[in-house]
């Protein structure tokens, strides 16, 4: 285990800060709020863009690549749009340095000013919407389906790396229908994209729902989320996806002419889903031991370590951990053997252990004469002596099993993490001692829900889609209430 | 065929534009030199990254990222990186902007201005090893073989589609090396690599040699190239590998101790490729009947159309190429059926055939009768009736040839087009009336260079690796020369 690695209980955000750099995903950068993110890290992002991407493919979509600056005019053209994106972003004013006259360095040159800034993209609707207009003439060019995987940049005070970092690497949907229901249909179906990802590759559960006013994307007329619990009892956004009307058609007149000839305004969707997601990974499943990953998102499925004495059994253990790589290969396991002599084996077991590799291999002499070998599962750090023969699939089959026990930990957890609560005494109890989700009546009012986040924290994370009607009375205001929504501390 | 399209000797250059916008491969943006790669492009790019990024990892290298902003002091450290880049690059200077006070619109924050400047990245090595300082201690920790998916800006005044962009797509590997012969191998080991794409995936042959200092990368001791030739008889720079040596390692202070424990600078190589590939691809093969693609790069491989007249020829034929379809994608082949039946047969071939799908399958009810179906390949225009048993087989086949076709065409084309020249008459004369690579003697200084692409505006595109030993005179300055270089104009 890394050294002066800390339990949750004793500090959850340092044991979280501690796990991004010590098993090597991610560290902070010269540039304040920009993070690093290590080889091991990024791997994992690769992983969860794999499965993505051939989702959205499934689902029709082709990616396209729209310019990283957007004009600043652009950013005014929607009134929502602007408040909510133009405080925090980056601008580029001049295009140019120079070497200063008293020649100790490069300054900016004066004569390059730009005419019009330009910002760089906190998100892409602006830009994009300015490009539709060019595409779009008639229904027959619609719809269109277009993802974008890019770096975005907002410039965020307080930073933690993945969780919430000036500059981020995500995808953005952005497609344009012919009517609003199609593209109702099409920001549901991609909250359902995002849910399965969730659930069935990251192991995480999440709960469906719809932004109160107050934390709608800027620019949207709904905004749909799916949002999961972490071990600390806070919840985090895992990803939205925004019904936008036509508010962006109508600011970049985007127009087309319908099956009877008439002009109308284009229906839009925009979705995304972050390097966040990797904080939530690294959150929802990891312990006191360090890193725990599902095998669907793990860069590394089974790490295969020789134990030996001498370099004979160092020859022979080798030999035999190469047979076991390839079976396991041919199952398309992704694998590593560690046969460094630099290190030794109890070493290797903490190195695999601390960076989450769900299953390890040791091969020993007595192993080897035995016709078995040793398997430790990270997830539950059991050991089991297993035959040798037909090991491909065992492994296989196991990993399919730690995927499933990560799921279903992690939804106890969340059952067990979420309270119904009908008095704001117990409100606020709940939330100090055991935090989690709260689910409770609400006046459906800004003016409750802004009272709350003041003295609690707590914000309402979203309206649950599968929410059932239940008359009630709001918990903080005593006014009616036509259903329960979820009340959280967040990301 | 799309309309008013220009053949390549009315104006090759027209030409180029027309294919990539009209076959939807990309467009000029509302922001100047950025443009917007439309998804029929983006997936030739991802086809490009997807074989690239296999090479990358079969040779040992993983994938990060770093961030897109680089503080302007970083600039300065390597004297002659700072030269090569500060002179065209997008400054951020503030981080904010704020309601204007007249209520017009938005404008810059002045109270939130950076207080040292942000350039956006138009190339890695700073803020990559200004990173690698703190991974690195010991020898143990090196080698560092990582490379990064990323988007850069250089400010260039004058841009064409794809192949000179403010803003362009790329990949820069960057690596951290114990000794010298090893950094110096890792640079020509990626050079290899690039060769193998360009000839393999892109059919496009290339030269392999060293650039000459004046065309030398900032800040390397040695840049390797390969050079490909164009249908208009000028030269492409399709990819580069930098020898480093230990400039960076010294700019950012990048030591290790080596297995004597004493202290060293650590030894680098860079290499990229970027969209400006997508171009070459485009130049290389296209023909006066639009766009033409490698059958390794086609986003679509084949085209199958049903030819009817009836409903129910409709239907019949329909099931058939849906039939045939199946089978294709069975070997892995990447097939479009167009069963639109708003659009006329005619016009579906002419749109396979602008948008380059090297294979065409027509599929018609007395095709149907005899078992039979057309096939037609974009490079040569040819058609064929095939017998339908085995029909994937012989597709695949066909693929093959394709490329092959294309990849022998090209390198035909180049053969005809590189000229010995022995005098600097004959020189004037082949560069302007021939055009192509001139094989000539230099007498190896900046000054004759300089002075030829005055005169000429032919470079040095290469002092080619495989280049012979032969006495000779400089073809300008008449001294004495050991060998041949290339010489072009290019993009």
């Amino acid at each position: 285990m890394a050294k002066d690695f800390l339990k949750r209980e004793e500090n959850y955000s340092k044991w979280y800060n501690d796990i991004v750099l010590k098993a090597g995903l991610a560290e902070n950068s010269a540039v304040r709020g920009c993070m690093v993110i290590k080889p091991y890290g990024y791997a994992i992002w690769e992983k969860m863009q794999a499965a993505l991407d051939k989702m959205f493919k499934d689902t029709g979509h082709s990616n396209a690549y729209f310019p990283l600056f957007i004009p600043k005019s652009f950013l005014s053209k929607e009134a929502d749009h602007v408040e909510g994106f133009a405080k925090e972003c980056a601008v580029v004013t001049h295009y140019r340095l120079k070497n200063s006259d008293n020649g100790d360095g490069i300054i900016v040159d004066e004569n390059a000013k730009l005419e019009e800034e330009l910002i760089v993209r906190p998100t892409s609707e602006t830009i994009i919407w300015d490009t539709y207009r060019k595409w779009v003439q008639s229904y027959r060019d619609l719809p269109i389906l277009v993802n974008q995987w890019a770096n975005v940049v907002r410039w965020e005070m307080r930073t933690r790396l993945f969780l919430r970092t000036a500059e981020f690497l995500w995808q953005e949907g952005h497609t344009a229908h012919a009517t609003k229901e199609e593209a109702i249909e099409e920001t549901e179906k991609m909250l359902e994209v995002y849910t399965e990802f969730a659930e069935k590759f990251m192991a995480t559960p999440v709960i469906k729902g719809l932004k109160s006013e107050n934390e709608r994307f800027a620019g949207a007329i709904e905004t749909y989320c799916i949002e999961a619990l972490m071990q600390d009892g806070k919840a985090l956004q895992a990803g939205t996806s925004h019904f936008l009307g036509q508010n962006f058609a109508k600011a970049f007149d985007v127009k087309f002419s319908n099956k009877e000839g008439k002009e109308e305004y284009v229906w839009a969707s925009s979705w995304g889903v972050s390097t966040r997601l990797v904080g939530a990974l690294i959150m929802a499943h990891s312990d006191d031991n360090g890193l725990v990953l599902p095998p669907k998102l793990a860069p590394i499925q089974v790490a295969i370590i020789p134990i030996y004495k001498s370099d004979e059994e160092y020859k022979i253990t080798c030999e035999k951990a190469k047979e076991i790589k390839k079976e396991l290969e041919s199952k398309n396991i992704s694998v590593k053997l560690d046969d460094r002599d630099t290190h030794k084996p109890g070493w290797k077991f903490n190195e695999y252990e601390f960076k989450g590799v769900p299953v390890r291999i040791a091969v020993g002499m007595r192993d080897i004469k035995n016709k078995t070998v040793e398997v430790a599962r990270r997830d539950t750090l059991e050991k089991t002596s297993y035959q040798e023969a037909d090991i491909a699939n065992k492994i296989e089959h196991l990993l399919e099993a730690i995927q499933d026990n990560l799921y279903q930990k992690a939804l106890t957890f969340r059952e067990d993490n979420t309270t119904k609560v009908d008095s704001w005494d117990k409100f606020k109890e709940v939330l100090d001692n055991k935090g989690g989700f709260i689910l409770a009546h609400w006046d459906g009012t800004a003016e409750t829900e802004e009272k709350i986040k003041q003295e609690t924290k707590a914000t309402i994370r979203c309206i649950p889609l599968n929410s059932i009607a239940e008359k009630g009375k709001c918990v903080y205001s005593g006014n009616p209430s036509e259903k329960r929504v979820i009340f959280a501390r967040a990301y």
